[in-house]
C-alpha cells in the first residue's frame, strides 16, 4: 500500500525520519508492502514545501544539510507562506508526523495540529511529549471516533519499543507497575560521577559539551522530562488520568559525589527512577533518585541509555533497555508507528 | 471473533495456557474482541478429549490437578483412543497449540503434527524447539502457501517477547547480531557459584533440587538447549539456514569456582553466551562461556532469567530481559501467538 505522509516540524527527528524513508524504501516495500510518498513538510524555521506528487527526499536532506531553507527546493518560485493547520488541511496526507517542539505546560501548538489532523480523518504519529502527557485521552477519543490511529512510540525511550511492546508482546498481561530510567542526560551524569570520579558540576558541564544537556538543564536534572514520560506511561498503559502538574518530581541536583561513593561501597548505585503503579483505581507515580542494589536490572544501565521494567501478572518482570534519544533512533520510532498503522490497514 | 483451539500435548505449558484462557476470558473479549473455545485436548499420558461445543476448562484443570486422566471428564463413557494426527483432522480447530515434548535430533513427532495442521489450513502456535530449530523454513513455506500462520514465540525465552518484538518493535531495522543468555539453568548455576560461593557440583545439585535442571543435565550444562535457540534466532530473524548439527556448543562444565572468583576480581563475570551474527551471506553462530565486563547489559542478568541483545542499524543495541521458562510464562507465549493470529485476521 502507498501512503502520503506530511511532516509538521522538520528538525532532528524529522530529518532522521526522512533519511530512514529514503534509505529503507526498497526494504520496506519488499518486507511489508509499504510505500511512502512525502507530500508536505512544514517547519517554523525551515519553511514549507508542498508536492502532491511526492517530495525528492535526497534533495530536501541536501538543502537542509547545507543550512538552507525549503525555499531552495524550487528556486525562483515564491516561498509558500502557510500556517501548519492550513498545510494539514490541504496537503492530502494519509498520515501526519507531528514533530514540532515540546511544550510540556500547554502541549501547544502541537495539540492543535494533532487534533486538526485527527478530525480530518488523518492518522497521527508523534514523538512530542506535550500532547501525549496532557491530552492523550481526548486525542485518542477523537482518533477512535474518526477511525484513525494516534500513535506515540517516540515519546518515551525514542525508538526503543515501549508501546508496541505493550500492545503486542505483553498482550494478555495486566501491568501492575512500570519503573525505569527515562532520562539519558541524568543517567549519563550519575554514571560519570561514579565511573570517572567526577563531581556533579563537572559531569553536567561534560553532558552539556557533548550535547546531552541543554544550556538550561532544569528539564533534565530537575526530573521534569522523566515526569512527562511517566505521566504518559500512567495514562496510556495503566489507564490512568493524571497530569504532570499532579506530581512534584525530585531531580538529581542534590546528589553529591560523596553519596555516590558511599552507595558504591554498600553495593548500591544511584539512579533517577521514574515509576508508576496501579493499586485498584489509584495510580501512584513519581520521579526521584533511588539507591538500587546492583542486582536490579536497572542498576546496570549506564551512560545515556534508558530502560524500563514492567511488572505483570503472567510474565512477572520484563525489562527493556535501549537508546532514549537520537536522530535515527527517534526517526525510527515514527517509522514504527507508521508501520503499525500500515499493519492495521493492510 | 471466536476461535476453536486444539491442544496437542497438555503438560505444564498446556495447563498454563488453559489456566490463562480461563482466567483472562473476559479481559481478552473486552480488550481485543477475542473469544476462544477449546475443542480438543490430546496428550500421550493424559488421554484425549474432544468437545466441538467447547471444553469446560475449569473442570479439565481440576481433573489434571488431581492427577487423573482426561477420561474422567465424561465418566462412564468409553475413553477416546485417537492418534494426535486424527485429532488434528477431526477436531475442527482454527488454531492448534502444539505443546508436545521437544526432540532436538529429529523434531518428531511434533513436526508431523504441525505439518498436518498447516496442510489442513489450521494456524499453529508452538513452544517446541525441535520443529523450529530443524524445519522452520519448510513449515513457514507450507503456512505461507496455505495462508495460515506458524508462530513460535515460546521457543526462545518463553513469554518474554522475542519474535513479536522483532516483527513489530524493530520494524525497519536490519539486525546485525543477536547475543544473549538463553538458558536459565546454567545462568542460575553460574550466579550461585559467584554470589553464594558454591562449587559447580553443589550449584548443579541445587538447580536439580529446585527443578531448574533435569536429572541428566547435559542439554542445559552442555549448551545444547541454548544452541537450539540460537539456531532458531539465526534462521527466523537473520534469515539463515543452519542446523543444530552444524555447531558444536561449549557448555559450562569446565568453569570452576576459581575461574569465577578470578574473573570477579578483574571486574568480569562468566556467562554462557549464545550468539549469532550475519556478515554478508554468512551466518556465524555459537554457544560458549564468555567473561563479560560488568558494564555489559548481559552481565547483570542473574538467576534463572534470560536476556537478549539485538544490534541493529537504526536503533543500535536494544536488550530485553525476562523469564526464560515457567508454566504461565510459556502459556502466555502461546497466548501472544494466538492473539497475533487474531490481530492479523481481525
Amino acid at each position: 500500500m502507498k501512503y502520503k505522509i506530511g511532516l509538521i516540524g522538520c528538525g532532528t527527528v524529522g530529518q532522521g525520519l526522512l533519511e530512514i524513508l529514503d534509505k529503507k524504501a526498497d526494504d520496506l516495500k519488499r518486507d511489508f508492502g509499504f510505500e511512502a510518498r512525502v507530500v508536505a513538510i512544514t517547519d517554523k524555521i525551515k519553511g514549507t514545501l508542498l508536492a502532491p506528487g511526492g517530495i525528492d527526499i535526497k534533495k530536501v536532506l541536501a538543502i537542509l544539510g547545507a543550512g538552507k531553507t525549503l525555499d531552495a527546493y524550487k528556486p525562483g518560485k515564491k516561498p509558500v507562506a502557510m500556517h501548519p493547520l492550513e498545510v494539514i488541511d490541504v496537503c492530502g496526507a494519509d498520515i501526519i508526523a507531528e514533530l514540532t517542539y515540546t511544550n510540556i505546560k500547554t502541549g501547544e501548538p502541537a495539540t492543535s495540529y494533532i487534533k486538526s489532523a485527527l478530525l480530518n480523518g488523518i492518522h497521527v504519529a508523534t514523538s512530542n511529549k506535550g500532547p501525549a502527557a496532557l491530552h492523550y485521552k481526548e486525542l485518542r477519543e477523537i482518533a477512535r471516533k474518526k477511525k484513525v490511529q494516534f500513535r506515540i512510540e517516540g515519546t518515551v525511550m525514542s525508538g526503543t519499543p515501549v508501546f508496541t511492546l505493550f500492545e503486542s508482546g505483553f498482550a494478555g498481561n495486566a501491568v501492575k507497575e512500570i519503573k525505569g530510567i527515562l532520562n539519558g542526560t541524568t543517567n549519563f551524569i550519575l554514571s560519570k560521577m561514579e565511573l570517572d570520579d567526577m563531581g556533579y558540576g563537572d559531569a553536567l558541564a561534560l553532558a552539556q559539551k557533548l550535547g546531552y544537556a541543554e544550556a538550561d538543564p532544569t528539564a533534565d536534572v530537575g526530573g521534569f522530562d522523566a515526569l512527562a514520560k511517566v505521566v504518559i506511561l500512567s495514562n496510556v498503559i495503566l489507564g490512568g488520568d493524571i497530569r504532570p502538574s499532579d506530581i512534584t518530581p525530585q531531580g538529581i541536583t542534590a546528589i553529591t559525589k560523596q553519596m555516590v561513593v558511599d552507595a558504591k561501597k554498600e553495593g548500591y548505585r544511584y539512579k533517577l527512577i521514574a515509576g508508576t503503579k496501579r493499586e485498584g483505581a489509584r495510580i501512584t507515580a513519581g520521579v526521584a533518585p533511588q539507591k538500587l542494589p546492583l542486582s536490579d536490572p536497572l542498576a546496570g544501565v549506564m551512560g545515556a541509555q534508558n530502560a524500563l521494567t514492567f511488572d505483570m501478572d503472567l510474565l512477572g518482570k520484563v525489562t527493556i533497555q535501549g537508546p532514549g534519544a537520537g536522530k535515527l533512533e527517534t526517526g525510527d520510532a515514527i517509522l514504527q508507528d507508521i508501520l503499525a498503522i500500515h499493519r492495521d490497514l493492510r
